[in-house]
């Protein structure tokens, strides 16, 4: 079995369940961080790492969940159940599952699965980005009249103060974002965060489809523990963008100043 | 036929085609406002105008792409062929079909058709609010660790710097995120525009669910001409959130003063 074949049997194993599990007043917890958890994130999680370690037993696994890096090995499996809990368990339903195979800190294979609209994105390094197995390619539209993921608050304000007719939305699943940039919908997707398991897939998926990934500073960075927030873009719009994350870096770094961020 | 027959039978009619044409790179032009446009737009609006004057022909229509009200009626049919054009045209499947009967610049039923979920939420004064039959109800959960879609980015600054433990959404399809408010899914959802297609339907939807319709200043408006922005909740939360549209009015309140809004 391939890496590829192992990866998106599992997007779609993970798919159904999402599927299945949505319905109208969801059951949810509320983590420490204030986001929402529900059984379908914690039971995907544990299919994923079950999975890893029938199948390549001396890998290891980094999950939004549950992480299992006994192995120590440079070959991690950095998964998010369900990216975009937020609207999965309120009625909305743009997320999806994601996975990537990160070796030595760099994603080299890429999958997502939304399974309500049944797109399966996938991507391995060389080899080009594909949605239900049809070649994509990010757009090569400037900022106007452009549609963007933007997950800050603050930095969404100075936006549109500086690009005042592109039209910003915030889905809370920055996958889902980075999944339309890749298809040429959208122009760029914005993310504040420090989780790699919410951005590893889109590093390899947004390259392979012609378009750059960095983090908030415009920088590389590795994908097996913490980022720096990340921005993918179709590559047009990605240095004026990245100017107004340096331009307002006091907004998103917290006040610990290690990394950490407000959003 | 009755009026729910009407307005139900031609939601589902609209609905099937916003399902039929939605696909990966959608032709759209771009308004003067920057907002874009489809054929799936102009072709359910033409529809709906069509339908009503055929069965109601004393009747007139208010719609975001064309109107017709040549009868001078207090009764007004008041549509937005596809409230939620950008995600739609974005490959983002939060949108839906929305139209209410307006009369003497009140709603009095109220019909939502979300097409990708199948969901069909209908309200008429004194009878309830309903999702594909089943009544439907508010929440009545406070700010901390709740869900709102929120339009305008410069008040999402200041309503996450007022409750830290909240998550904002911004949707782009106000009644969209309206339907969850009535649904019980999100606390609220607040509208920073001034078209009377974009809320009409929800004001009676949300009053049925037991919530409460204000504009941004908290007061009773029409809903047969230009509205003063929108605010909908499950009524626990309204005042906290007038609060913040109050003290920012200046944010959104446009320049010339005369209820144009910046965003």
């Amino acid at each position: 079995m391939t890496y590829k074949k192992f990866a998106t049997d599992l997007a779609k194993q993970a798919g159904a369940i999402i599927r299945k599990n949505f319905k109208h007043g969801m059951q949810k917890d509320w983590k420490s961080n204030d986001t929402p958890v529900t059984v379908t994130d914690t039971k995907i999680n544990s299919l994923v790492i079950a999975a890893v370690k029938k199948r390549f037993p001396t890998h290891d696994v980094l999950g939004e969940e549950e992480s299992s890096r006994t192995n120590n090995s440079k070959y991690l499996w950095v998964c998010d159940p369900v990216d975009g809990t937020i609207p999965f368990s309120h009625g909305i339903p743009t997320c999806v599952f994601s996975l990537a195979l990160v070796i030595d800190g760099l994603p080299m294979l890429g999958v997502i699965f939304d399974p309500f609209m049944n797109r399966l994105i996938f991507a391995e390094k060389g080899k080009g980005a594909f949605l239900n197995g049809k070649k994509i390619h990010v757009s090569n539209h400037g900022i106007k009249n452009s549609v963007l993921d933007w997950e800050s608050p603050s930095l969404m304000t100075k936006l549109v103060e500086t690009y005042k007719n592109c039209l910003p939305v915030k889905l809370n699943s920055y996958i889902y974002g980075g999944m339309l940039v890749a298809m040429g919908e959208l122009v760029a997707s914005m993310y504040s965060w420090h989780f790699a398991h919410d951005c590893a897939s889109l590093k390899i998926i947004i390259e392979e489809a012609g378009g750059k990934a960095t983090d908030l500073q415009g920088n590389d960075q590795r994908y097996d523990g913490k980022v720096k927030g990340m921005l993918i873009s179709n590559g047009v719009v990605h240095n004026q963008l990245i100017k107004i994350a340096k331009t307002h870096r006091s907004l998103f770094f917290g006040k610990t100043g290690n990394g950490e961020f407000q959003f």
